[in-house]
Formats: structure tokens, sequence, C-alpha cells
């Protein structure tokens, strides 16, 4: 897959990514995949969510991974963050 | 599935929902599942990462969905929130 499929999932407005998803789709990307971690996960599922029950509906979720990323602070100290991948397929 | 194996997680600190798995997993439970509304879904995914990291470590995700729920509020107006399961199982 390419990078460009990718969409990551940060603090802007949700209708942003939704937007970048549908646009992707529109461009004839048959796979988004949405990359969030820490709090930005929650936000990433309404932007899945939203894709597929208002702008496309033929969209399927292909699948959803979990795991944790290790993040090395400015400081030099690492903390552990939660991260998500939501695969979008259209059929 | 039994009502006892599911956590619902909220807005309490992240152990107080880690600790409920446990619990259920060292009781003889092979499956817990958790749900999560709105905000509430990043600290699932750290539930589930936690669990399966430092505490339990042959639990695997047995699978996660995520759908859209419809609120009613107090004033009678409704609004969509995202929802998500997680499903973990012991091997």
């Amino acid at each position: 897959m390419s990078e460009e499929n990718v969409v990551y999932i940060g603090n802007k407005p949700v209708m942003n990514y939704v937007l970048a998803v549908v646009t992707q789709m529109n461009g004839g990307a048959l796979d988004v995949v949405l990359k969030a971690r820490g709090r930005a996960i929650s936000r990433a599922v309404d932007v899945a969510e939203i894709v597929r029950n208002r702008f496309i509906t033929d969209v399927d979720i292909g699948g959803i991974d979990i795991c944790t990323e290790e993040i090395t602070s400015n400081e030099g100290a690492n903390t552990n963050v939660s991260a998500i991948e939501i695969q979008l397929s259209k059929e």
C-alpha cells in the first residue's frame, strides 16, 4: 500500500480527516488506513463511522489493529502510548 | 457470553479497568469484552494493551468492532456517538 493511502489522525476537527478520506477514495483509492495514537484514537473511530455512514456507504471496515508504541520525549524519557490502525476498504 | 464478562470503560483511571479485567480472567473467564463510547474509546485501547503487555501475556485480541450508537439526551435531542468493543481472549 502506498503511503498516500494513510491518513494520520491528530487534533484537528473530525471533518478535516473525513474530507481527506473521501478525497482519496473519490480519487480512486480502494483502501485507506487511518492511524492514530493516544487520545486521537476516539477521533479515528469517529472518522471511520462518519465516512461509512454518511459519505461512502459502500465502505467497510477491513480490519482494526491496536498496538503500543514507545515514544521518546524531548527530555529523553520513554513513554508508552496506545495506537490504532483502522483499514477502510471499498467493496 | 454472560454479562459478567463485559467491562464498561468510563472516566475512571485506566488501572481500575485493568484490575477488573485481570480479576475476571484470574477467576476463570476465558473471554472479557471491553465496551466504551466516545472519548473513553482511547482508554479502552489502553486497558487492552496494558492487560496483554503487563499482566496476562497469553491474552490475545479476539476481535475489535466499532459502531455508532444513538443517544437521547435529557432534553430529548438525539446525538450519535462512536463505540468500540474489544474482545480479549485467553489462549
